[in-house]
């Protein structure tokens, strides 16, 4: 097992970091400085898993515990600050980050609500949680329109690579068959829809009333 | 026991319901598509029953465990989504939703933290914790003034329900006579503070430094 | 060690009351009445703790079950309710009676950390998640730029604070010397950095792209 998961420990670290160079770009982005971009790298990178903790109760957090969990948003943090000058599409960026850390999340986060004995439903349900997570910590801090909520079908991919990795771990498939195709198809979801700008069905606007 | 109890999981899903309706509907006032709704819906409506699990130790939360837990939020989101165009005032239905999640949850809190062996009075305030987690969640995530800051004697009301069920509860009490008296006089109390636009003594107008 | 940790008792609740006076203060500019600052000051003072305790496991958080923890935020609305009229300096105070709970509680944080188990690292970490929760939720609650991305090397100071009673009540000084040198730095460092308006280095200004 311990092998076996060794795949998933990687997706976690890269998860991290993606939701880390998201949380760092928009701290830059509202002109905060460098201890502004460690907090927000460290808090968008870390909170998801956090929740997720916390819910299947693994306390302390793994991510509290471990340099690797812990060293990954600092690594972020400077990488944005000193490259910073470098980037010009910012808000392509986060978004890209982001698609990187809700589809690592929600599969890894799905794979641990099983190990720690949950059904494949809540599992699934626990993977969203803690892929969502972090973009929803970052974005209330920053005072944005919480990303989860812009139309841009956000959960629902998170939700097919968290159910496919509950679903195929609680089966005992191989590890990387649990991973990958979930993780890959929520993440070219984002993009596309990104680059499309899909739009979910919208509720009519409602009237006035105060 | 579990007989008596069936009459507060009732009541603890009635509430979910407010809630998730009353965050609904904030979301569709919001613009939100289908999904910003059901995630709206779902965080209202689920969220104070995550912060109660966790503070009192229930961890995984029941409300992860369990479909009709998880279903409800989904059914409000339906409704208010495909039937929101037959709503009129839509403030004031926020309003009416979030009050029975108020009471409700304000009760069930209570029990539950005296299942789980608090005292009497850390339990009420459990059930006050429980009772606003769910709106509090909505409304730092939808950028609204927190109704529990919002000057109309919201904390006040879930505090006489929460303590009168906790008080009753300990007692050994009639189940129904544990719940029901606190709920009703929450709700009316939050009812009559909406409809004469009760107001809380205010402090002084500050002074202007910065 | 019971009566060694007297004295981080005496600074727990310091630090509580520090935070709560910080929170009603800013519930008071807000123009909130006097439910909006009891509740302001009982999340600012006690929210930090929470999540703390929820952290290291603590569970349910002795905040919830002492009363002195409890009617600590309940003096501190009250004064200011009271008060208020006679406060001129607004945000200056607000920034000071932040920096006693950051100080306090980032010491408090790291040694309880400790007494649960974890290494001296974590522990100091967990002790700058102590520290500077109180905050983070008021500013959240109340819609103000978070105080820990404002510039003001603020999160810095909570982890010298907290590395020093990390490390040194790992080692088994004596409870003064844990506590005081670190929490001490803490303080003065946010007076001076707010006395001449310190800033960290900043991140070039963002090119403009949407």
């Amino acid at each position: 097992m311990f092998e076996d998961l060794s795949l998933i420990f990687i997706l976690d670290i890269t998860g991290i970091l993606g939701f880390a160079f998201s949380g760092a770009l928009v701290a830059t982005r509202k002109q905060l400085d460098i201890f502004g971009i460690l907090i927000a790298a460290a808090l968008t990178g870390i909170g998801g898993g956090f929740i997720r903790d916390i819910l299947i109760g693994d306390i302390p957090p793994a991510s509290l515990l471990q340099w690797e969990y812990l060293s990954t948003p600092v690594v972020a943090a400077l990488v944005v600050f000193f490259f910073q000058h470098l980037v010009d599409r910012l808000s392509m960026l986060v978004n890209i980050f982001d698609a990187i850390g809700l589809a690592l999340f929600s599969v890894t986060s799905a794979v641990k609500a099983v190990e720690f004995g949950l059904g494949v439903f809540p599992a699934a349900l626990l993977g969203v949680v803690g892929g969502v997570g972090g973009g929803m910590i970052r974005d209330a801090l920053t005072n944005r329109v919480p990303m989860v909520f812009s139309g841009e079908l956000y959960a629902f991919p998170a939700m097919v690579a968290a159910s496919w990795a509950a679903l195929t771990y609680t089966l005992g498939w191989n590890i990387w068959l649990i991973a990958l195709p979930g993780a890959i198809a929520c993440f070219t979801w984002r993009m596309v829809a990104l680059a499309r700008n899909w739009q979910a069905p919208r509720a009519r606007e409602p009237r006035r009333d105060k």
